[in-house]
């Protein structure tokens, strides 16, 4: 007898004939003969409805408070399913926060799980009941109701997975997996069947949209297998879980982009220590993500500075950044938003030379100029203009052969 | 400095608009020197939209599951009016029936409460925050969910203001007070300006909606006043309290009516012990509700009984009724709809004489006939025909000089 924990999403609880289909779904598992804990997000719109709520209450609704309110949409759907499920004569069992419970940090919006009491989990799950768990919430030490960000379903997911020591923790979506790429702007993309740990939270962070870096992480770090499938379909499904020989082999599985990017550039500043720091520290005062950082080499003692951050954080970023490049001697600030992220990934590639003089090739071959670099062990990414976002994916996926199976 | 816990319903919560006046209500409060307590209920129609949501999923919801859903309702408007709160200045914060905590029996659907923690609502009040509990809510000693029943935030607030020691418990609503009959069947009803606990009881008992029987009950346990008053209005009110020399001059002080009524007679039953226990047994342990019972002198050992319940379990008590008949050997069971019961309330009735033949005689003057009578010690109960209604409750207004202030 296994023990299951299955996430499902906004998509797959929308209304009340798709919340009947995840009963059927939870029916055939728990039938299979496994123990099942089920993780359920809001209604699609319905975590929207409510932050559109709070919005009209307030500019800047006071954090604790609008934790409260939005954990709602959650405590609806968990509910609904619990009588579905009994209706059908499976006796199933709702859980929110504080009655499981989960223990966060203080964070309200974006609070992090601390620990999670499964006693009262287990004793359901011995009596043969299936549980259901709301998604995204949980109490801080003072019993107030924080939630984990956006997407943090996953993260509640994975979390419980780990603390009971699931065998499997499925994540069902509304896709049927993980691909080498978008299917919507490249036809060729393919489905894999395997994903390392390393390798999806790359293809996260850098835009695939299928799972929370966070969520991924944590299962790295307690190593949760996890299996991306689809609510609507049994077909398909990616397994991400640790590296094993077979996967060894694919030196690249996929192709991302983010379009939401920005580039700003600090031009012609003088080379001395501490102009870095004088530059980035009022951005991360201000809670703004700088992703890749580029210092040229410096000419007569001063150099370019150039950054990528997030759009909507372009204007106030700009701004801190032309104060600090006026206190530091520098000659202006230019910026650029129309430009996008590609990037390739894969763990193969530590072993393998040659990819990113491959990746630079045939991107030039299109006659696309690559503005920033940035490598790691297992990704390349390369900053262009925006308006070749679509070309320079689909040339990557074919140069890299990703529609094969490797 | 007073303590002043003040309820309001559905309707002065129905959009962000009507919060942020009560918003404007409570920092007036505030504002005069008072703590403030506030209870509030799920905007209007939000609790009827989520026992949709229930009845969708399950013809007999989960009852546990049922309480879990609808409670959100209230949890949605507490935040709101706190976020509110805080954004105009005013520290506010909303506890949710567990953060209070309000421990309840285990009866979902219409739990009581056990114990109220005051303890944190007493920190945050020294500290000068305005506290917002969701009314209709509390948890079981297992951390389940559960509500009060219809009109339960009526019962939260009493049940707040005597844990507190509170000096008032204002409850606001969509009429400005408690008035000597209905308003819109009787243009002449007057607002009073005092009522005493039983009174109250006996006209929320008889059909004036304004507010829960089960609120008042607990109000006169605990002798917290109660204040009825309008959202929309700073004019009026009617304080509800133990009566004092001044109210004893009220002879009568309302006239009520319940057209939620049927009539059902079993006639010609064998007049011998026993009989009653055998019809009414069955209907209790389908908890319907009966609420007169009439038995005629007996002739030549038979007897007719006749007994009034609401209309929505008339077919249910008839085939109830109609069985245990046959095994009593009753003649046959009459049913009777169309028919509606008039009262007169008034703790003064018990040392007036004359009051019943008034009323009896103001009836029969206008044709009205009397189907059945029930009296207690303030109040006297009459089951007309239902056509009758306005009629009877107009010539009793004007018989007792209701308009005219005592």
């Amino acid at each position: 007898m296994a023990l299951v924990v299955q996430k499902y999403g906004g998509t797959s609880v929308a209304n009340m004939a798709k919340i009947e289909n995840v009963a059927a779904k939870v029916i055939r598992t728990k039938e299979a003969g496994n123990q099942v804990v089920v993780v359920l997000s809001a209604m699609a719109g319905e975590t929207d409805r409510l932050i559109n709520l709070a919005h009209s209450a307030a500019d800047h609704p006071d954090e604790r408070e609008y934790d409260a309110l939005i954990s709602t949409g959650e405590q609806v759907t968990v509910s609904l399913l619990a009588m579905v499920l009994n209706k059908m004569g499976h006796p199933a069992r709702s859980f929110l926060g504080f009655q499981v419970k989960i223990l966060t940090d203080r964070a309200y919006k974006k609070a992090r799980i601390v620990n999670i009491d499964t006693k009262a989990i287990k004793h359901e799950l011995k009596k043969g009941t299936i549980v259901i768990v709301a998604g995204f919430q949980g109490v801080d030490p003072d019993n107030n109701v924080t939630t984990l960000g956006r997407g943090g379903s996953d993260t509640s997911a994975v979390a419980l997975a780990a603390a009971l020591h699931a065998d499997v923790c499925d994540i069902f979506t509304d896709v049927d997996g993980v691909y080498t790429t978008d299917p919507n702007i490249c036809s060729k993309a393919r489905r894999l069947s395997k994903i390392t740990y390393d390798e999806m939270l790359e293809m996260a962070r850098l835009g695939a949209k299928v799972l929370q870096p966070r969520s991924v992480e944590m299962a790295k770090k307690y190593q949760v297998p996890l299996y991306v499938r689809s609510s609507f379909t049994d077909e398909g499904g990616t397994l991400v879980t640790k590296g094993d020989k077979d996967m060894e082999k694919e030196v690249v599985s996929g192709v991302t982009y983010d379009r939401d990017q920005a580039k700003i550039t600090v031009v012609h500043v003088p080379d001395r220590p501490g102009i870095a720091a004088r530059l980035f520290t009022p951005l991360a005062e201000h809670n703004i993500v700088v992703d890749m950082i580029i210092q040229n080499a410096s000419i007569d003692g001063f150099t370019d500075l150039t950054f990528t951050a997030s759009r909507k954080d372009l204007k106030e970023a700009t701004r801190l950044v032309e104060e600090a490049g006026k206190d530091i001697g520098a000659q202006k600030v230019e910026v650029d938003q129309h430009v996008a992220k590609i990037s390739i990934v894969g763990v193969g590639m530590v072993s393998h030379s040659g990819v990113a003089a491959k990746m630079f090739a045939t991107l030039a071959r299109e006659g696309i100029n690559i503005l920033m670099i940035s490598t790691s062990d297992i990704k390349i990414s390369c900053v262009v203009q925006a308006k070749y976002t679509e070309l320079a994916v689909m040339v990557l996926h074919d140069a890299f052969e990703l529609e094969k199976r490797a």
